[in-house]
């Protein structure tokens, strides 16, 4: 198969992230969906998709089956079945390719891509960067490794999401290990720039005025540059939710454990998420963990009235 | 007296960030310099300045007082006299403005504030980011506040050694909050570009690669950008020292506890700050975090041969 002879593209999980995935390669291929949820399912619906019942069902004949689901244990559920369903892996053409977007342990990635190629596909570990928005307009960072073939046959799908994709080996595992030391950095910095903008108000600072002076000196991260203005506008709603990082950093913890590597200051951050998820706001925007602080705090940060803390 | 009116500048302090100012000065005005430090004064004549013999006599008649010294003690010290030598203010002019550069707890620099004004001259609360090269340049970031009176005055010395300063409010503290917000979160970010790259190592990842990937991504912060370099080169020549950093996270943990405020990410950070110098590298690099996780998990990060840890 050529690089040109791409003709069908399945993708399962249709979230924020597979949606705006699913509508970009609307552009390049005829697309198939499907997503337990039903409200997932009838947004790409009426984005003009074609959604299925299974993700068997959507894979049919697929060259390429993109899986954007949350974790390793729903990308193998979609790939080789559960009790409840058939897997993807088996109705797709023998020549295709699976590209994996999950952040998930390099050793899982490992795991996953040998049964898919003892299955027959090729399989591209293949995270990704960016957010919805970015899925959407086509601009994600792609960090991927595969063979040289798996690259060849995912090429026009990741030319359609990817605004740069990272070649970063032969081997899977490897794009998986990247990701999850950028989720490192990114979990962190939420969760400092959440500390810091909750210290300076405890210290009667004017935080707009604080967003300004940060981003232009040294204390400026990607993530408080992104993730500051949702607290300034008092904006809880899910760009990324909490539970994805207590998810990626405890991926990040049990890596540690495995290899008997300390991450402290990841370990701290995770436990800033769990306490945020605790108190009930794990599906609100990361953010959310300023508003863990202004609870234990008493701070009047914008948009929480005592009533809505 | 006019912004004309500035005819002598006293830079108290003659470090990397006061050696870099004094040469920017010079090009607006006549300089003298003091530094109880041979070496630093030496430096500071090498380069054409005029180094006095103590606070005092650099500052006699000075109009701007610059104090480029490393804490609200030292601030003091040079201000108001020590047992072993007579303080600054009382030699400069009654009319002139007193620029405090160093990071120090808001209650700090209203209180030193207080006692300049009560002797005559002006206070800016008046904090930098940018580091000794922008210093030099005169580009530096000033983090300011005070009255429109202390701004008037500094006008001159400020346009010399900075390419922004932000206006941060009349009253001295103001600066110096912003400046400890900012160190908290440079801090941080510091400590995780290390706890990162040497995770990165750990995962068997090639760590240049990581520096250009994470660079692209949301996982980036000014300080992984400018650190990181350190650390691929084996480079831990102070550029900025761990013990500035085991400095003002202290400042962040005292006003922490001071107004009863959780800053558990800056809490970790600093152990981290605190291991590497109870290891012998507290005036190394503050990259040098990463050497204090390389030797804990015995890796190979560049420049560490076994007998180099």
């Amino acid at each position: 198969m050529t690089q040109g002879g791409t003709r069908r593209i399945a993708v399962i999980g249709l979230g924020s992230m597979g949606h705006g995935m699913a509508t970009s390669l609307q552009r390049v291929a005829e697309v198939t969906g499907y997503d337990p949820d039903a409200d997932a399912a009838r947004r790409f619906t009426e984005a003009g998709g074609t959604v299925m019942g299974s993700a068997a069902e959507a894979a049919r004949d697929a060259d390429v089956l993109v899986v954007a689901v949350v974790n390793a244990l729903q990308t193998e559920g979609v790939l080789f079945g559960t009790p409840q369903a058939s897997g993807a892996v088996s109705a797709m053409r023998a020549n295709g390719v699976v590209i994996s977007s999950a952040t998930m342990a390099p050793d899982e990635a490992r795991r996953i891509a040998a049964r898919v190629s003892e299955a027959g596909p090729d399989y591209l570990d293949a995270p990704m960067s960016g957010g919805a928005g970015r899925a959407a307009t086509g601009e994600l960072t792609i960090l991927a490794s595969g063979s040289a073939q798996a690259f060849s046959r995912a090429e026009v799908a990741l030319g359609a999401v990817a605004k740069t994709v990272h070649r970063l080996g032969d081997e899977p595992g490897t794009g998986a290990a990247f990701k999850i030391v950028n989720q490192l950095l990114a979990g962190v910095h939420i969760a400092a720039a959440c500390e810091a903008i909750a210290f300076a108000k405890r210290l009667g600072l004017d935080i707009d005025k604080v967003f300004e002076v940060i981003t232009g000196s040294a204390g400026n991260s990607w993530m408080f540059e992104n993730r500051v203005p949702h607290i300034l506008k008092g904006d809880y709603r899910p760009a990324s939710a909490v539970d994805i990082f207590t998810k990626d950093l405890g991926i990040v913890a049990d890596i540690g454990r495995a290899t008997k590597f300390p991450t402290p200051l990841a370990a701290s951050a995770m436990q800033l998420f769990l306490m945020t998820a605790a108190a009930g706001m794990g599906r609100d925007d990361d953010a959310s963990v300023a508003r863990l602080y202004a609870r234990i705090a008493d701070l009047d940060l914008p948009g929480m009235t005592p009533d809505r803390r």
